[in-house]
């Protein structure tokens, strides 16, 4: 029995999708052996053109690498991610992440590192919960100045289509899977997202702050090269 | 084979609800045959006492009922009712249904026509849908004035979530089947107020409107025993 | 990269919302660090004015809390909930918890410990579950004679229909994970009494004690006013 | 292509099922051309031996049939069965079927006419709610004089469990599709049953009366036998 | 705060149930504290009357218990039982519990032991499986002469099928929630029974074997006091 | 607004399908307007080279045909298939197509006629449920002769294992939307056959008579390739 | 009992829409009665400085309207869009519509539609499903000359995620209810979407072709500003 | 009580099924205890005639196991299979596993390792996501050259349609519970391969390499016996 194997982890990296999309591949840590992680950690380490975004990198898992991999590294244990370099060039545009609540963070941080590493200037507004909808209103002058916004929440996720209401920009919202009961791990905020009663908002996968990101770049890259 | 049937409709009444809870036992007609219906809306109109409620009463069912039969009624169509008399009894309390689009019409009217039957005042507030933040402000002070609020939204249902965070009221979210793909049939509406980020909204099954009407009876009806 | 970040926790507190809804913001401890929960614990315990409802406490969480910050709490294990006194005032208000099981008793108990800090009176009647319904008929007379009544059940939460056809005060039914299988962590009793056979049964999210007590609190805040 | 078709219906009837199990094959109509079902209809009404039921036949489909044909049937619209004639042998055994509501009452005689042909004896109680509890006290005692008892509910179906816990006999329930909204065309009607706080109750699929028919035939049939 | 508790476990014992319905009350172990559940087995096993079934206790809880405690139980650990004898009064009955595959132990045999709980004559035979017929060929005459019949399997279930059109007893069918992927826990097995293709096979919830026990039980006494 | 549209029914065929795969593109007629569909069947009716299969053609639809177009065309109403000539070439090959019941007709005979389409040899063996054993194994010889097997099967779906468990050949399994209540539109008839306790059972698309024929096309080219 | 109707059609237009976020509102025609549909095409036909959009007409509803109303509106069957003109300003931007086959058509168009009317240049490549890739590889320099790309597909939308691998251009997928069985209305499409292998794809609801067109615009409006 | 139990294990071999249909049973150790695995592994070691394939054996459980049990098995973590020795007789066939990424890995190898088993040779494809069709481009002509693909991917699953359309070979799709959110567990895989818009693809249940493995030997078998 023959296969195709590159190396030990397995990956056969896209490494020509920067140049392609404009976004380089990034390395999903979770459900990846330790051994596997090292391996990547350690090429990425060593490369100095492109370094690479690691997502979904436990802290328990990162602390357990070498500790000179350690001290090369960039992390952020909230977001779980990492990296050695944001990739080279100016910073660009200006992105917008509003989040419901602070049980939001890991998914709205994940979102902010990613577009940090991105090279994309990002300010980042939590708990704007519309509960209390005077949090929104005394951030919203700040938040209509970014390019593009992206709404974090859970639960009934009414964030987004406030938000929708308010502002004529880009928007992408993100589920997040907090809320117990009938939140069914995020699926109530994603349906609730994706039957906004405001137009064109733009929804990804629950959790998915790196997607949000993405997402965000797409658009950011368009201006800087329009 | 033997089988207790009282009359031609088969309906054994629960005549003495209204004694025992306050609440009358009302007719829901989907599913019924012209036949049953003309039966019950012929024994409704004789009886002086106790006039009954009809829900889900279409329009064409309701036309094509003995002329002498329909003048004896108050049909609404959008809502579907129709009753020959409210409830005996002074007119009493003041609940607000507040509803996110036309949309809604016929649960939001389904609720208001059921308090007007069981004599409760009531004032219906349309088109108060969160993309479009400035109606519902707008309203709110008026809305504030009653006792009782009952809020009737399809699709992402963030006006309860909205209106819960703005008043301490006793609130009744009626999800309704408004809207298309993964609103699926009101359920991404009943999701978004079940997680409902503001505390103490308390939920009725789909596109019932007669229910919210009835749980605000009972907070009325608790206040004038009180 | 910046933030608005008020403290180490991150939370942007809502405290004016007891002003604006007469319920004040809880804090719900799942998914929170031990390190942000014991500064909010720190925090709220010097607090005078304003005592804070902690939520979801897992035992060991608060077991692994500083002595002195344990001393100053009233901790329920079974509830997990946390306050170092109730809010100010006069007790208030009467609402009878009803309970299909003592499986159903960490959210009844819930519940209980909500309205206890928000100082309304409450009493709980556990065990009534319909497959044994003298014990429903024996505590009947003592239940009705409660402002508000909420009922706590899982599985077929039969009790919610039950209860809602035997009384006309204003009814709260929480659905419990309780069970297995179909059960499906408590859809199957959310369903089961959102389409209750009895007239105006208000529903909460699965599992949510809290929600419930607000909703109560709602009513009984109402009745007080008026 | 060939194929082994035995006649225009394209039926291979299990003419020896009764023998094996006790229960003969039935034709259930729905689905089916209205020229095979008179094919069928014509076949079933020579036969001496071993007259034939037909379930969810439609009551314009039959009175489209030819005249003669519709003179040999007896035919029962609301629960759309046809028989020329009961099974033979001495009629046996006695069941009870105790229904919700009116509303259930296609499914309810379903239930009722399958065990009046297969010559069991059969009682039917309708309109037993437990949202009116006394409806169901006033029949109980008839009820436990049945050897087997069939609980017929649609929505919640409370009224299975709330039977379960009154009667040790045993005891089928069958769903009905009644209700709208989170009924979900009898799904949450069919999990409450499956997760009823009563022991032993045995459940069948949504709407299907005729299976508790036969589910109640194996009983009476082992008893017979015995 | 005031509450009816009568122990602490806080459990009120329906223990009428025996009397009422021929089926006394088990515990469920499953979600109680071990500080409880020590409770109730030394209440149970000071209670000469009425053995209690102890049902869901792991086999690391039970070993947890004191020493002497657990010299008066019969444990077995495969199917989680425990009880200090069966209910008094002559063994009576044949029920025949057949299996689709070993992985069907645990609830196969919790229906196993209840049976003997209840004094009724049970024999178990497993590994059915349809895959190879054969095996259910060569039982097949044994299994036929037991009165009752329950199938016990998980995955597609096809044996529940194959069997109730093999035999006329009144048959109970039990889904497990062997598998993976699609076979979601047990819901592949549950509607497969449901929508059966042979007649009158009544089902019971996703592992719940003590159910089908007491479905069956149901069945053996009737036939007992015929 | 530009774009690129190549006739007037706005389908850019595949045409070299068959030489990629050995599949032709056919023609899916459901949602199609009547206009855009006598427009295909017109020009398949010219090109002599390449006849199309029509699937989903209602025969209400192609009776509103012209005259002479209906004339050209091999329609088959049952399975809802058209064409003008089979594909060119040698009858070849040999697929047994097996099913559950004659309610499963049109599924089964969709997937015959594209087979009789494809030049494959095909035999139809209607009326194989499981509830009635005998039957399969009286026609069990003579389709094992076959090359393929496909089996066609609504409801619980155990003709599948039961073969899988039987034939050592490649068997695709094909769910209808056969039956009602839990059938679920044949989702229970799918997750029974992809959770088969059968070694090696591929799965169709819920009534995908055509995919499986196309399956089972691909295993025959490639014996006769061999 | 009083409420606030502003006109006949119930509709309380949130007029400042335009200036507040760039997108005027739209009339969603499904479920409106004729004669308010009729009101609504009335009034927007005198107004010279806005006009609206109507999505979700049907053609039958439009061609039961008066002639001189029909005459004044340019209305697109497919698409189900009606308006009397664009909104006014100079037409912008460049949006590329790729769609995976001709019954994604209503969608697509709605989308085109949409953005024509908003004033946005479009181009539509219909049927790139790619089980044909080799009409992909020949649209794909042409589609990558636009701004913004839609993608537009059913069944597996595989479309969006092999588009995303091959630009970076900001891109919406919008899932098409087309398919049946498993495709559940649009379910598969759109969780496969949110899925996607390819980073940074954002998500509609099933069917929401206006939608997907709002998100294009506010991108589109983005630039134009910048 | 009785019960037929053959061994320690209680598993009764289904022997002749390798006779039967050519495919031997196989040990899904998942679930079962540690004793029962050492049972099982210590027979198949014995046994000259037929080697057992063992499935789903973690390498924590494997490692457990006695070291001269151990040594005698040709065991793999990856894929987490185990056996003696691989089938006798001369190996046959050719099959291509083709997965979209190294997250797939033991799904992909359980297929590979279960055909080497059955003595089928195998080639193995990795990371070949449609995000980077390159990547499938540059080994599509090795793919080609099997007789059998197997295709192996999670989240969108957009490979195995762009495969289903480049090939006319036999193809079975497996989905993998890959993917996080709305892949929820591999519902989105299957479906999606399910609905694929390419003709004849054949699926499995989720993560059932073996099963794959299984279907494709099924076909392998048939050509080496024609």
């Amino acid at each position: 029995m023959h296969t195709k194997t590159n190396n030990i982890t397995g990956i056969l990296f896209d490494h020509n999708r920067i140049a392609r999309i404009g976004l380089p591949e990034a390395v999903f840590c979770e459900g990846k052996s330790k051994q596997a992680l090292r391996v990547l950690l350690q090429e990425s380490s060593l490369k100095d053109g492109q370094p690479t975004l690691f997502t979904r990198l436990d802290e328990d898992v990162f602390a357990s690498m070498p500790k000179d991999l350690i001290k090369k590294y960039n992390y952020h244990p909230l977001s779980r991610t990492a990296f050695t370099a944001c990739l080279p060039g100016p910073e660009k545009g200006q992105v917008a992440i509003v989040s419901a609540g602070t049980a939001d963070g890991s998914v709205t941080w994940e979102a902010a590192r990613t577009l940090q590493y991105l090279g994309i200037k990002t300010r980042v507004y939590e708990d704007n919960g519309v509960a209390g909808l005077w949090r929104l209103t005394e951030n919203l002058d700040n938040i209509q100045k970014a390019e593009v916004i992206i709404v974090v929440a859970g639960m009934d996720a009414a964030l987004a289509s406030v938000m929708g209401g308010l502002t004529g920009k880009p928007l992408f919202a993100v589920p997040t899977s907090v809320g117990y009961g009938m939140a069914q791990q995020g699926q109530a905020a994603l349906t609730s997202m994706l039957v906004s009663c405001a137009p064109g908002v733009a929804v990804l996968n629950i959790d998915n702050g790196y997607g949000a990101a993405c997402a965000a770049a797409r658009v950011i890259n368009l201006i800087n090269k329009t």
